[in-house]
């Protein structure tokens, strides 16, 4: 069953070891920002360091791992339409509304959204790691360093499936930062597959 | 006093804000990871996705912020003879040396050392972030996302400088992956300056 997450929210569930987890984009161009931690021991989480690190690269798509800060190997992409995703960036935050667009009483943003959602988990403020941000586009440029948020290259109905390698518990968002899904906030739509529903 | 960190070695000490760290390498291609933690609530660590995010670039050099997990400035760069580091990859590991390496009873890597140099803090290895790889040289393809380690730029004594903004500890290392050094492994100098030192 296709779940919703309004915009400017977030919501957490667990994931057992051989389900999918598919994230949609249903309009396009909107962002969702993951986040995993193992059931087992809360404190093993996704890393960007780690993944980027193993793979030799900061773009992951199908075929590719997401590693814990233990090194092993929490989800695999096993599906993606869209092939551009960030893995660089803070989910935004209160903190980013702040510093980056100036506002005076800036939105909790998607790490707010993740703190709430994990509450009932335990898991606080200062567990949220680098999420991988699902449709986040990024422009690196390799001879300077300067990034740029560009829109997403997701169309309506663009989706990317992650395979849980192990028990999850799974952060999930609809992006609350203009720059990120190009100033229109949107739903994100999803929906847990079992093994034998994965074609 | 320019202190000694032995190859493939790594320490830990504390910072008082105001005080400035200097990092240099000795001999030259050589590359020390640098992770730093609130002395008030070690809860509070570096943030690559937070500074990389606020600056707009994935590679600091003078004038930039390192930023922690609750969007503090904990360091500022203040000065850098060399002008590339890197702020993207994990300390490597014993899991680096057997996945990217194929090593059998591998080395346990600048996270082992940080690990140990930090445990009398009681900081433990699943606390250990990204770290501020300095003077570590990874070439980022923008198009494609492929990453590179190539030998750093640093020329024997060269240097790069840390304020603190609060106060902090500190762990740093002498770099233990081949790739990282060019295949040589070498000790990374380093001296606490006190505000009056600073020119």
């Amino acid at each position: 069953m296709t779940q919703c997450i309004a915009p400017r929210s977030g919501v957490a569930f667990e994931l057992s070891q051989g389900q999918v987890l598919e994230v949609i984009d249903p309009q396009g161009e909107q962002v969702a920002d993951l986040v995993a931690f193992s059931r087992d021991d809360l404190n093993e989480a996704i890393s960007s360091g780690r993944s980027i690190d193993y793979a030799s690269k900061i773009f992951l798509t199908t075929g590719d791992s997401i590693y814990s800060n233990r090194s092993r190997v929490m989800m695999t992409i096993v599906a993606d339409t869209v092939g551009r995703h960030d893995f660089l960036l803070t989910p935004c935050s209160a903190d980013t509304f702040r510093i980056i667009y100036g506002h005076d009483h800036p939105h909790r943003g998607c790490h707010g959204n993740l703190t709430a959602a994990l509450e009932p988990w335990g898991i606080g403020p200062d567990q949220i790691p680098v999420a991988f941000n699902v449709f986040m586009h990024v422009e690196v440029n390799g001879q300077t360093g300067e990034l740029r948020v560009l829109p997403p290259k997701s169309n309506a109905g663009d989706h990317a499936r992650f395979r849980a390698e192990m028990d999850l518990v799974i952060g999930l968002t609809a992006c609350s930062a203009e720059q990120s899904n190009n100033h229109s906030f949107k739903p994100i739509h999803y929906r847990v597959l079992n093994a034998h529903e994965v074609p």
